[in-house]
């Protein structure tokens, strides 16, 4: 039938795609629950049970979620912390593993696959014409400390299982199509967020800052890259960016990482547009001393201006009057870090995030004004604010919007336009290609801890609009 | 002279001891600043150079500062951080060296040696008449992350050279006099201050808590104790309790970890009472979350909750009305500590102290209701609000004090009765023995920081008012 589709018009591939859809909605497996194993009893990559989903037998239409479910579970034993939490740090023997396994299942799912100098990983389906422009899906597996195994790995393996469907249907592209496996979009490890989307936007500055970078074990990025078998030769990252209309789209499928489309009951959220994330790096130093004899005239507490400085960026979010403002100090170190010694030395680093670049930025204004006030009240030194990361919103494509709505509606899926508050790699992706984000339900909004949740029928349709929405783009 | 000493009256002796220590006070040793050295260059106990000083001669009679200083030096180079800090654990490697160093040193003092089980070592002047009870002094060796030089070391080194300036004074006790190496004065390991001296003073409630003690490590106390060689064969530790009478008089010499007697130009400090510590454990438990994705009014931060009630600790401190009011906040823990993440679980550690017990109850209690208060504002569980200790004050006894002051008038020190605000071994070893200490200046009061300072000359002082108070209250 490959032959055939190769001239079947698009309106006729279409009413096949949404036929073998529809079946499969109806026949998305349930019991796709899996029996937890230990890192001895699982193979690395599907067994003969799913494997058989490659016959061309009806079921084998439906999205396999029995696979993608044990897939989901095994990758999230490749952890550095015990179940049900997740920790997996870029370049770590847990994360060299966990690439592995997906290379794995990118070679089952016939797809050619090639890495760059820093560990993003490229899985393509050739299209028949290869002179246009591919299409691009893909997502990130590096989990936080102690988060869950949706995060991310969703819009990696459901974009492995989302090809599968597509040849199962016996569909094929005419643009290539390609998955994304990218490096680091958690900042863990060296502080820096989408590290391999940021590279393959062409961020100049990025590949200057990397040649200095260390971790909180002084080990150098590059030494860590090395230890992970990647810029082995050559320290020139520039090698990775891409270029500008090197794809005529980018789509990545993921979790919502908020609640509504769950309190709503909606199925598939059609991201409009990604906030603007910021992260910023504070010092605060004192004299410190020990916790009987200083008495409190005396002080000037580090760890005190820390506390003031945390409260303020919570006030002054909330200030800025919308729903939309969020900040977060999610790291808060004292030292020397003694009972009965007075904070020397604070450090904090603070998240802040807005669709509206502009009251973002003013946020981040009113959190250093603070700063310079705390240092004053409590004659504590600054000795660092440093803006690590100030990032403008992005919006999607209106044409990939058009296709993600028009395949939700051919599934006969409830969907909902909506903003990304999360910021993803797509954020990046979006500097050099057309970009569009697919949600699906998670539970509560979890994410970023051990009860992030989504059902396996929620991620089924994230999986069937993904798949329909890349056939709809991958038509030149 | 040793036989005629003992029958010598009191009267003649005091003045053959003034005489000496007179001479010694103009021939104090300047040059004692020493050479860095690293494990390798030195012996760990004197040179032939300071081992000289055991002749007869008149210069002999002065404290030996060149190997006292070389000592304090030494001892300091058994650290986990690097120079000027100090960092020393009980139990750990450095812990076990730094032992050894200060047990050869009371072996070369001619003391006998005993340790109990949880390594406490005595080292033993036997006096003339054994029947009496003994006199003691000590302090502790083991350094909080990155401290200084001489919390507790001047009072464990400076002990010893006090015995050497009395043996080189051809004096002989008539109690025996015994010096103390506390084990673990600092909470840095178990969190337990004072667990040595607590236990010599019988504290059963520490006895049984020991049994179920854990590091942050997950290691037992009693695992640690025997990677340390102690506790081999029995957890019995009540062995280690003191009968009260034991001694007859227990006298510690410190630095004063405040800067009142530099200020003022003082010598020598006479403590008559010891600031009642107290410390809190408190973990504050919210959802978590994304930081991008969960909107502020969703939100229920426990990092937010602990850098309230650090605030909330100064507040109530203040409030107390009183100069000798202190509180701290040393620790303050985030998880999982993630830029991007909200705190989910927030850990503080909080220290306060008064020389009125009352008054400092009185701000535990308020913590705790401003704790409660916060829990419900932020909608947050208190998941442990725990006083690890709350001890009572201690005052020193009438005739050490005098003994105190007498040696410091007959050696022409100045010197003024003065509290202190840091608590020490001392405060239990008043619970089973009459207590005195003894104070000496240090650099604008700093302690526990690696900038800690006093001068060889102030250590010289604070080394003969100790062994003239220990002469004195070791007559019979």
């Amino acid at each position: 039938m490959a032959l055939t589709t190769l001239y079947m018009p698009k309106s006729k591939l279409i009413g096949l795609l949404i036929f073998v859809f529809t079946i499969s909605a109806i026949s998305v497996s349930n019991d796709g629950d899996p029996v937890a194993k230990t890192m001895e009893d699982f193979s690395g990559y599907p067994t003969s049970e799913s494997e058989s989903c490659s016959s061309g037998s009806l079921s084998s239409l439906s999205v396999d979620t029995q696979s993608l479910q044990r897939q989901i579970e095994e990758l999230s034993s490749f952890s550095d912390s015990p179940a049900p939490s997740v920790t997996r740090i870029l370049y770590s023997k847990k994360d060299v593993l966990a690439r592995s396994y997906v290379k794995k299942l990118m070679q089952l799912a016939g797809l050619s696959i090639r890495e760059d100098v820093v560990g993003n990983i490229f899985g393509k389906w050739e299209g028949f014409n290869s002179e246009l422009a591919g299409v691009a899906t893909g997502s990130h597996v590096d989990a936080i400390p102690y988060s869950g195994k949706y995060d991310g790995v969703v819009g990696v393996l459901g974009a492995i299982e989302a090809i599968n469907v597509l040849r199962r249907s016996d569909f094929r592209p005419e643009r290539s199509l390609e998955i994304i496996f990218f490096t680091s979009e958690e900042p863990t490890r060296f502080g820096i967020s989408c590290l391999g989307s940021r590279l393959l936007a062409g961020s100049e500055p990025l590949v200057s800052a990397l040649k200095n970078t260390v971790d909180s074990h002084d080990i150098s990025f590059f030494e860590a890259a090395r230890s992970a078998g990647y810029a082995q030769d050559q320290d020139d990252l520039t090698s990775v960016f891409l270029k500008k209309g090197f794809y005529s789209a980018f789509v990545e499928l993921h979790i919502e990482q908020g609640p509504i489309l769950e309190q709503e009951g909606i199925s598939i959220g059609v991201v409009t547009a990604i906030a603007a994330p910021a992260s910023i790096k504070v010092d605060f130093e004192g004299n410190g001393g020990h916790a009987g004899a200083v008495l409190m005239p005396q002080r000037n507490d580090a760890g005190l201006a820390a506390a003031e400085l945390a409260l303020a960026v919570e006030q002054h979010v909330l200030e800025s009057g919308s729903i939309d403002t969020v900040g977060t100090v999610g790291i808060l170190d004292l030292h020397p870090g003694a009972i009965n010694s007075i904070p020397s030395k604070s450090h904090l680093e603070i998240d802040t995030r807005d669709i509206d670049e502009t009251r973002r930025n003013n946020v981040i204004e009113k959190i250093h004004q603070s700063a310079v006030k705390i240092t004053k009240n409590r004659k504590v030194q600054l000795s660092e604010f440093k803006i690590v990361n100030q990032d403008p919103p992005a919006a999607s494509d209106e044409s990939i919007i058009k296709a993600m709505e028009d395949a939700s509606k051919e599934l006969n899926l409830t969907h909902k336009l909506m903003i990304s508050r999360a910021y993803h790699d797509s954020l990046f992706m979006a500097r050099v290609s057309p970009m569009g984000m697919i949600f699906i339900p998670c539970y509560k909004g979890y994410s970023h801890k051990p009860e992030e949740f989504a059902s396996i029928e929620d991620i089924a349709n994230g999986v069937k609009v993904l798949a329909l929405t890349l056939a709809k783009l991958s038509l030149g």
